[in-house]
């Protein structure tokens, strides 16, 4: 059997696996993410104990995708300090010499649900994740959604709801999507951690406003074929039922298929795979690695 | 030479072609669209004149694109009386005895564009329209998007300008982009045909505002390596600036790419093939459709 490396490298933790393609998962540990100098040599040690054919990385970003940049495989923009510009794919390239897939952990998330989550056997789904930050990524057509680059779903902006004075915590845009929505803007907004907020109704029914006007804009311009909600936001099971209803509010019936009306409970979901969406989908990741090296050793 | 038959059906004129797959038109008819009866005869009879190996139809929406679906090809819940349900593609099929390719207006005309056109060379592009109504067509990954469904970007929620008082046109959201923004609204808010506005410079700069806000979510949400911005209200050369500047506005340097910033004039523009990207685009619908059936004659 092959066995490959993973990494979800996330900006409080690195979780890294080993497992096969499968989605088996072998081994896992977790790295508190410091800096690269720090963290990425206890990655190392801990990939060098196995054989590994191939490792991939869903690393938090924004992140250069494109394989004909010199910059491939970078960190960008981050204001993380030490990961701004440091070139995740080519350190880890030249430590553990095996093919090394790359793309965000939210696109590798999407991959692990499509293959072997809430959506799989299905050629098309939107994992977004509600937690520190916003983001989402998409498998289309099969495969992963990246053009220019990789998208930046978190950070769409939403209409304000009437009665919300909160301004909104995005460095960037003040009151986008991730502003108004994410767990911290949760905390600013209310005075407490929003995992202690459980038995407030009036704070989901507001979150599950603005997450359900962000999935109808995701509708109408990705229609994918299904929508998982992952994140320690999603953890709150009550906002499922409000996001559908605010959903299909927010439609008012435009787009007339069954998914978005009397199958609505089946179309935005908890992620199937749990927690592990991301680190299975970096498995994946390695695979994809992995046969397209193959392929090119053969031509 | 293999010769293609095209049929780009609009609202109020259904334009049918001839050609080859290299975009070439041979022969062209304008054909008013009144009721299915009376519009589709005359299509047919065009057509019979001629030796077609394929046809390509590029269609007003909503449409049914799901080729496993008893409904495929059909026009599904439009307005437009005698066209709901009407199976269009089988129809076509049934009269000229020949494969046919099949998809919305927009995704053709992207497919267009991402071939010869704007986005020539490029496997992913965005072509907008802002006619009567607002659509949106994309070439993901070399492929037409499509999901669930195709997408209906033409609706998605825009903020409104806080000094704009109009409340919009569309039937289903009223203020959504198609209800503030296309050449209707235009007309009825400022009490004149969109054309005749030319030196209204306050006309153009809030048209730019919705329709910036609106390309500046696609951004994020699809990340098209090129945006075509064509149909009726694109004519008015002046908005594309303002677009240009507004976007940068809206985005606030968040997506660091040099497309988004110095290089802006040139990825968000005019369509390449003029009022040519649906009518080539289902050209190459019709050879996709011949491709495909060769292809399937061999296994
Ligand atoms: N049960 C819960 N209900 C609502 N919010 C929660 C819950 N548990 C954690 N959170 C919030 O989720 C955020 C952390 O998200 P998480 O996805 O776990 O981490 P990260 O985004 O850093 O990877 C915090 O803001 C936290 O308050
Ligand atoms: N030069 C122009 N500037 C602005 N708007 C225009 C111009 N020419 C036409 N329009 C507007 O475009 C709309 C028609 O769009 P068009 O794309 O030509 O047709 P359709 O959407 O029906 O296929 C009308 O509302 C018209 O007022
Ligand atoms: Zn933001
Ligand atoms: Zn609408």
């Amino acid at each position: 059997m092959r066995l490959y490396g993973a990494i979800e490298a996330g900006g409080t933790k690195f979780v890294c696996a080993v497992g096969d393609e499968k989605g088996n998962v072998r081994k896992r540990i977790q790295i508190p993410t410091t800096v690269p100098e720090e963290t990425i040599p206890e990655v190392i040690r801990f990939f060098s104990e196995y054989e590994l054919v191939a490792i991939g990385i869903g690393s938090f970003g924004p992140v250069n995708i494109d394989p004909a940049s010199p910059a491939y495989g970078n960190i960008t923009t981050t204001p993380k300090p030490g990961w701004k510009d440091f070139p995740f794919l080519q350190t880890i390239k030249k430590e553990c010499k095996v093919p090394v897939g790359f793309h965000t952990d939210v696109n590798a998330a999407a991959l692990g649900e499509a293959r072997f989550g809430a959506a799989a056997g299905m050629d098309s789904c939107l994992y977004i994740t509600v937690g520190t930050g916003i983001g989402a990524g998409a498998v289309v057509g099969g495969r992963l959604l990246e053009g220019l680059s990789h998208p930046e779903m978190g950070h769409i902006m939403v209409r304000k709801h009437p009665e919300d004075s909160y301004k909104g915590k995005c460095p960037f845009h003040g009151d986008c999507l991730e502003g108004l929505a994410s767990g911290p803007a949760i905390e600013e907004r209310w005075g407490k951690p929003a995992g202690q907020l459980a038995d407030r109704h009036e704070v989901w029914e507001l979150e599950a406003y603005y997450l359900a006007q962000a999935i109808a804009q995701y509708i109408l311009i990705l229609s994918p074929k299904k929508i998982i909600l992952g994140g320690g936001v999603g953890k709150q099971e009550s906002i499922f039922q409000m996001i559908r209803n605010q959903v299909k509010e927010v439609l008012k019936g435009y787009v007339s298929l069954p998914e978005l009306e009397t199958e609505i409970s089946d179309y935005i979901v908890k992620p199937g795979l749990g927690d592990d969406a991301g680190i299975i989908g970096s498995l994946l990741l390695a695979d994809l690695a992995y046969q397209k090296e193959m392929k090119l050793g053969m031509t």
